[in-house]
């Protein structure tokens, strides 16, 4: 089965659909992120009801907990979670960055030291491809390596040399037919190892490829220059996805950029946080300008906690620490995502996606470059120190 | 509008109809608490699916956060949670025990010192009842004195003395003829004060009447003893409400004794913590035995938990923490408790209660007297240290 056609172009915007065995999706797609088998604070009805097309798992921790046979035993992670929809599973590669005081990295391996209990755990590019296959997403990642933004050129190319000597390994170990096996082009901030990766990959020939080690604390600007420079070497007829990116604004530019596929925990983390998308940017529900305030989070918006609630609710939810407010602003923010790449996707098809982008880049207002960084510093530290690691 | 039809009786288990400006509850009921205007993570769609046809709200709380005058100004608190159906709201009597080191008593009022920022409030009868009245719900509670189960006589003669005497301040001082002022009877565990007690509410006539001050630290067949000996104090055509009571076994009973409606944390408090109703008993759903179980919690059970995931799944989301875990478990009490209600109702008109009650018995084992005790000691402990002081 091939995993993708390409339905119109539109610039360098792309619309096409990608075939999976649990059905098609149209892209560009954005994957809500299923860390420990859920996203976090939803179910399986709220993700259809946000417009969700595909969700991705963490393989790593589904791996520890609760196994990889346990979740085998009990359908795979469609059966386990209850989501009948295309699935991803990472390969356990970016928690050899995020958990980098966890691990050590060989020759032929990530070695992890488990947060849960300090077990030690070894995931080679088999091992981490057998977990896929017993985990049973749809399209499984090959083991990577995954270098700071600010890697210096020896680093990046030996991340690129040790993932392509990987991803064979992957390819080698993959046995089943109904799940497809991209490529992860990696290289850091330099066009000439990107363009190194990219080549082996495709000569090798994958069904997907992902654009990895990006926003890993680089500046937005490197960050879509990395995306503009790599997408031209790679396959006009196969998948991109960019991993792990996914704000409101790094959605609209890196989709003007030719990327398919998304995934990011942003989302729903800063959901939870009482961090709301509207349509001119973010606010912080939390605020007491929100306390009386007898409409909606987002006008118009067509979610269900915007269709059901007043924002002074929302805000109650927030300051009460009632756990329902995870959840309302959770579906919020989801469907504000989903519904972006919706009229993104709707845009390059009738060929408007520059108005819809210069509309989008007008309304729009993203935190700025400094309080940008600091957020994703901050995470990547809290992810470092925490207990559960899941984001 | 007569608040109650009492259908059939079957020994003391009666069959009814609570009617309310927000529609009719068949009864016996038993109402989810939304202490802070939200049943802790069910969104109203989730209680409707439960099975709840009456909610309750804890007037205190909604009156510190985010205060009357903006839920009043929300539609009440059936505009602010969507909730549609019947609600009733408590007076804050209750806070006045549980939260015994944040409150003062004078012979005016309860004074309290806010747990949030420590300012304080006059709860008088009036304002206890102008502030039910801003908040909107169907069935009003007067405010009223709860004293501990361990009170000697004169004590527990001196709460009934100053509720009866406040429930006259409360009928003086309430306006709104869409919402019903119960009457609440008191004292304690005294066969002879609570004649009293209920001789001086139904000489006044109430549309219903509470029982209060039980479930408060007495043991289980002394609450049983009270409850026996004032329901046949009440008048049969009126509703008769049991006040913080709501543990599968003690609605049998209590149903058994003429009880009609019921609230209680208990089921939503407990299932935060992993504490699983089935139908032999509790079951720790953290329990290593259901790692790797493919059945629902409870074979047979109707709850969409129960309909959609594995026992297994369940017990994973509480291992991980993951928020979806407290929705979950939420459910599926809530629709034991509820199913147990409608069994019971149909049970009664089908003239079986006894047949059903002698079953339930030998099915179903509670937590043994000390434990129980202990539980709720530790409960009333920590919800007097808690800040949020919600169930």
């Amino acid at each position: 089965m091939s995993a993708f056609t390409l339905g119109k172009t539109d610039g360098d915007a792309r619309a096409g659909t990608l075939h999976t065995p649990h059905g098609d999706v149209p892209t560009p797609a954005f994957m809500p992120v299923a860390t420990q088998g859920s996203v976090k604070a939803l179910d399986p009805d709220d993700l259809k009801k946000v417009g969700a097309r595909i969700v991705l798992s963490n393989t790593y921790h589904m791996y520890l907990r609760p196994g990889v046979e346990i979740v085998r035993s009990l359908g795979g992670l469609h059966g386990f979670m209850q989501w009948d929809g295309p699935m991803l599973t990472d390969s356990g590669g970016f928690q050899g960055f995020s958990l980098a005081h966890l691990r050590k990295i060989t020759e032929d391996a990530i070695i992890f030291k488990s947060h849960i209990d300090g077990s030690t755990h070894y995931f080679s590019p088999a091992a981490a491809t057998q977990h896929q296959e017993g985990l049973g997403a749809d399209i499984i990642m090959p083991l990577d390596i995954c270098v700071p933004a600010d890697s210096d050129r020896a680093t990046a190319d030996a991340a690129v040399e040790k993932t392509n000597r990987w991803v064979m390994l992957c390819r080698e170990a993959h046995t089943r037919q109904d799940q497809h096996l991209f490529g992860i082009v990696q290289g850091g901030l330099f066009p000439d190892l990107r363009k190194k990766s990219a080549d082996f990959l495709t000569s090798l020939g994958f069904p997907g490829y992902a654009v990895g080690g990006l926003s890993v604390g680089e500046s937005k600007h490197d960050m879509y220059e990395a995306v503009g420079f790599t997408t031209p070497l790679l396959p006009k007829d196969s998948p991109r996805y960019l991993m792990g990116v996914g704000s409101p604004e790094d959605l609209v530019e890196c989709v003007a950029r030719g990327i398919d596929m998304f995934d990011c925990v942003l989302p729903t983390r800063i959901a939870r946080n009482g961090a709301l998308f509207v349509k001119s940017g973010r606010v912080n529900i939390d605020n007491a300008r929100f306390r009386s305030m007898d409409a909606p989070v987002e006008e118009g918006c067509d979610c269900y906690t915007c269709r059901t609630f007043s924002a002074a609710y929302v805000h109650h939810l927030f300051r009460t620490k009632e756990l329902l407010a995870f959840r309302l602003a959770t579906i919020h923010n989801l469907r504000f995502i989903l519904r972006l790449m919706e009229e993104m996707r709707e845009a390059i098809l009738q060929g408007t996606f520059a108005e819809y982008h210069n509309a989008f880049n007008e309304r729009f207002t993203a935190p700025d470059e400094a309080t940008r960084r600091e957020q994703k510093r901050k995470w990547l530290d809290a992810l470092a120190k925490s207990k559960s690691t899941s984001g």
